[in-house]
């Protein structure tokens, strides 16, 4: 074939997959999945930007002296960008981004596979399980959260794990594994129901930390390695909390899976890289998404051994929008930033953990010393003390509202402009933002291949035609959906996301 | 043809082009340029970050009610990322992230076309005039800016603009728009020169404001329509400031440039979009992307009326790394922080000129009504005066050290959290960031498709197998880089932008 035949060939495939496309919002360049997949993963960065992928980037290549898998992913697989915006709101929180990837149409934040109005959607998985395919969860958060619940089953309030729990045990995956003990465990759930019971009464093996998880033959699985959400990486590796990996827990569920007949579906989530941008810790992001890239290896290897499998890749929202800012003359200080957060050992969540109601200022220069590698002045200590006992936040209460863990960030800021004695990592707030966010697909028989940026919902989209689903949720429109949020009583500001593990 | 054969064809194309890559960073999958280009066209958004196209998407589909240029070029053309790390430092300045794009090398932070060890280097459109082709920049920056610059000359100060101004009349490109009156005239040149003079010796017309710019017939032009940066497009388009827009300007190079009969090279550079960043300006911003994505329409425009073109769009860094946040309950009222840019008609820069160095607490509060349609209590305002007067900067005079005007940013923050009474929208700091950036192709002859992330200096690459050029810049290694700066003085900290317009 001659050389210009191949461009011709290639430009063909591109607008012949763009034709076919139904997504919400029109998109020419969309990749076309042109050959069916047996197995199908979804690896969900919760909550990831490309600042977070930049600092990640460099530490990998600077510090572990190997790029991350995925960089290897962005160069060589087919990806771009996707929109995040919710139905009614620029800004999205996880359910309503859940709910675009899982059902294919746009949603009002707050509540699973559902409209403002009570129509109840059906997400993919619910669709790949009456195609007989085995459905798995993985999940740094509690395995009841909002991103893997959304691909499952529907609920009107993402808050509601307990009952989300119940419907987990009626909906019958093959595999969950996360964290949320409270949600199954009778003696901490309100109506003291043993959700261990009914699922071991069905079957599963019910493991709670890793050696359980690793002596069990079980072929369907419920893990549930902590009361919340799984600790979070750096305080795995550095502080000795012991719960598994989101690797380990990927390698766990994937030969259970791929024992099924029919194939599978599989979501892993690295759900804490958002929960750490909410709090503004840069150790916590950076080793969650490290931690991710180990898990995003072992599902990468699976589908190089396994080319009838779909891998996507996909980051629901940024959150806090951290960034690696210029610093020193010329910018050409900027790299420290980066290469400070080698000394950093643990998180936030340990340190107030650790801290407790009533830390003294000798308590707070310890555990930052300790933690975080830094020595704090003795009035930033009182900083932290005075967030943590009598609520005085910096630098902000309402930007800046995940306290006191924001003003304990703000207090390591840099101080000397010439070279930084503290990262010159800074956040833009402690909430979700609007960037359009990572998208990739992975895998044999992928066509087209210009992709530019994509909505959210096209991800439903590009799963049900590699899964030879024909589906179509009702689509609602904003109108629609702003007239019965008008129709409801205001409620008080709260924070949509449950940031902080109860530790 | 077959679907099979279509998508082998696809595949088979993207795997030719990147064989052939020479690239700093190993990439598989770049984009191929498989036919050779007439014309080329790179379009730089100055510190332009994904934050910043998603306000400013928004703003465009919700209040303006049409979707960007810029959004139809990512739905339809081949796009990606780039990282924009510099030789040394993960966050880089203009000048080496302008190095990276056209001499295809990692630089230190602040020469120009030039290695930190004095070896000079050979940046694209040199290499093209070699060809006899036409040579055109068009910038919002000073014309001798370090983006614009670093395309065609050579020199260790990216600040040297007197002489820069002079080695643009040696170099001789056919069309030079943008600011900068004070390095061409005789008046304000420190050495006295009468560059205006010499310009129009060698055969320009030169131009001063849109009239002159519209009436002139010159084949060649040097147009130079502020003593500083051009003015902001917000402050042109509402306070009646009176300089030709970035379109206009576009609208005025390419049939000069198209003339020649060996083709052409243009630069349009968005070069405000950082200054406002760095700023914290969020309507500066938004305004100068609108303006560039005007000018994109009239470049886009030409490349499908005259497809021997090729267009290639990037941002150089993020800056400031601004986002819309999540506000209200469940994130439900996020979306006015965009909505609420529509009152606002002026940038910071505009203000501060107005206030001068003494205002009253009264003055600002006007101010701010007037021009950011913002209502400031007493309390803000003297937050305001103290910044301006006494140097009392909020919320830190590090990272945000681009003063008095990321405090005025910083006054205009969200206070109620259930609904955002002013916008929603905060920056991490006033500096450059380290994110992937905007990077895009289009035009007939695109060859392979999977972009996915790409190294800042590929498009060097691209751009001369476009033009069929073959030549290698020499490379430094980051090593030898560091230890000529290690061999140096130190140097205080200094901004390395010169962002405030001397209005």
């Amino acid at each position: 074939m001659k050389r210009r035949d191949l461009i011709k060939a290639g430009v063909v495939a591109g607008a012949a997959a763009a034709l076919s496309a139904q997504a919400q919002s029109a998109q020419a360049n969309q990749p076309g999945i042109l050959t069916r997949a047996r197995n199908l993963i979804f690896f969900a960065y919760d909550g990831m930007g490309w600042e977070d992928y930049a600092i990640a980037q460099f530490y990998a290549r600077r510090v572990l002296g190997r790029p991350m898998a995925l960089e290897r992913f962005l160069a060589t697989g087919v990806s771009g960008l996707q929109n995040t915006n919710s139905l009614t709101s620029f800004v999205t929180e996880s359910s309503a981004a859940s709910n675009a990837w899982s059902t294919g149409v746009k949603t009002v934040n707050g509540g699973l596979a559902i409209h403002i109005d009570g129509r109840k959607l059906t997400p993919i998985f619910a669709l790949a399980k009456q195609q007989g395919k085995a459905v798995g969860l993985v999940s740094t958060a509690t395995i009841t959260h909002a991103t893997p619940a959304g691909f499952v089953i529907s609920n009107p309030d993402r808050n509601a794990e307990d009952q989300i729990a119940e419907q987990y045990l009626e909906f019958g995956a093959e595999v969950y594994l996360g964290g949320g003990q409270r949600f199954f465990d009778p003696a901490v759930r309100r109506d003291k129901k043993d959700l261990y019971a009914a699922f071991a009464a069905k079957g599963y093996g019910v493991v709670k930390n890793l050696r359980e998880l690793e002596a069990s033959n079980a072929s369907k699985l419920l893990g549930v390695f902590s009361s919340s959400h799984i600790p979070y990486e750096a305080d795995r590796r550095f502080q000795g909390v012991d719960t598994p990996s989101l690797a380990q827990m990927t390698r766990a569920a994937l030969p259970r899976l791929a024992a099924s007949s029919k194939g599978f579906v599989l979501q892993v989530e690295a759900a804490r890289i958002d929960h750490a941008n909410h709090l503004n810790d840069p150790a916590g992001t950076l080793w969650d998404i490290l931690a991710a890239d180990e898990a995003l290896e072992v599902v990468m290897n699976f589908v190089d051994q396994n080319p009838d499998t779909l891998l996507i890749i996909g980051s629901d929202h940024v959150c806090g929008a951290p960034a690696l800012y210029g610093a020193g003359s010329s910018y050409r200080e900027s790299s420290a930033g980066v290469l400070m957060l080698e000394s950093q050992k643990g998180t936030f969540e340990f340190m107030l953990g650790r801290l407790g109601n009533n830390p003294s200022p000798e308590q707070v220069v310890e555990i930052f010393r300790s933690v975080k590698g830094v020595t704090l002045q003795p009035e930033q200590a009182q900083v932290v003390v005075d967030a943590i006992t009598k609520r005085a936040y910096l630098p902000d209460a309402v930007r800046y509202s995940v306290q006191p863990a924001n003003t304990l960030s703000w207090v390591m800021r840099q101080t000397n402009a010439s070279k930084p004695d503290l990262p010159n990592i800074g956040w833009n707030s402690g909430q979700h933002t609007a960037s359009p966010t990572l998208f990739g697909v992975y895998g044999r028989g992928i066509g087209a291949a210009r992709i530019g940026l994509i909505d959210n919902t096209y991800n439903f989209t590009l799963m049900t035609r590699a899964l030879g689903i024909r589906f179509q949720n009702p689509v609602m429109s904003e109108q629609e959906a702003l007239e019965v949020l008008k129709s409801r009583a205001e409620v008080p500001w709260n924070h949509p996301e449950d940031t902080l593990a109860l530790v």
